[in-house]
């Protein structure tokens, strides 16, 4: 049993560690609420930083990884996207996996997002760029579990698929979006900026 | 022990719930994966669905929702947010959560964003509206934990939250940028249209 512990204008009264793999924990705390009422809370704590990338040619070719999504247990077409341990710069994350699920390398490489996935129950965070200059080498290597199809669209085929729903990853969409609305305003990297507007 | 169970290219072995509160569950399943390796999986069920809005006035102002989030230990402004039972109509949930935190009725509403939150670990699938027309009630109906600040900015005045980074929260993300986008391209509803390009 721990001592009070302030969080915010939370109190956590105790906390224990209810499940740990190699990718989550799960902790029970027992809280007092801003409120003053007595109440407990499951905290999900993420070991990795999610990643994304969006990898965009000249040609306005951008990269979709699909895969089973066994939490869902439906099919998603996204981003390549990943996990980087908190210990490690997201960027070589993020060029580990961009290789890994796609074959590709990126010369250059921009912050995109950095947001909170799903902040009433985790504390995972995600950090997303944007990736030009790009060298499609022939390897894909994956992860063991791992069982990716990969495919080419155009960035505008891509803008449509978020805009009418096809598209229900969260990463994707905001990488997406956010891409193309940096562009409208003329605030995306030079030699991709025509390309992202999609107009 | 179950038997084996597919799940898409997914062979589920085994399943335990470890955790269970109000609002969500965790099941510890063995599987083999897509490529035939043997593999374990936590997987964090939601109870709710996640319900978004994005309140709009015919001046341009949208409600702000801000709490400290307790899974982050930080601050963060939202646009009105909960949860509704997967049982419910998530139209019906989204009109209560919206009076609940802003005291705001809405006479309009129309579907923005469906999408799924954190797809790695969790089957949470957001619902979010547009809703206009608005009337602004004087009472705030909280939650017995909740203890939120309210308030007004310009829709404008978001858009710049969300792209310089200020605004962390994906659904807010999402359904600013979605709303943005649509309007850009003349299919938001026409009497919040203008004010959502916010040119």
């Amino acid at each position: 049993m721990d001592e009070q512990v302030k969080v915010g204008p939370w109190r956590r009264k105790s906390r224990e560690t209810v499940y740990d793999n190699p990718w989550i924990s799960l902790e029970h705390h027992e809280v007092l609420a801003p409120t003053g009422n007595d109440g407990i809370y499951g905290v999900v704590r993420f070991k990795n930083r999610a990643i994304g990338v969006l990898p965009i040619s000249e040609d306005g070719d951008v990269w979709l990884v699909g895969q089973h999504r066994y939490p869902l247990d439906r099919y998603s077409w996204e981003l390549p996207e990943g996990g980087g341990p908190l210990t490690e710069e997201p960027l070589n994350a993020a060029k580990r996996e961009l290789l890994e699920e796609t074959g590709v390398r990126a010369e250059h490489w921009s912050e995109l997002a950095v947001f909170d996935i799903s902040n009433s129950v985790t504390d995972e965070v995600a950090v997303c760029y944007l990736a030009w200059g790009l060298t499609d080498g022939d390897t894909q290597q994956a992860d063991p579990t791992e069982d990716l199809d990969v495919r080419k669209v155009k960035f505008k085929t891509l803008l449509e698929m978020v805009m009418n729903g096809d598209i229900t990853d969260s990463l994707t969409i905001i990488m997406v979006l956010k891409a193309h609305a940096l562009a409208l305003r003329g605030d995306a990297p030079q030699p991709i900026s025509q390309i992202l507007a999609a107009e």
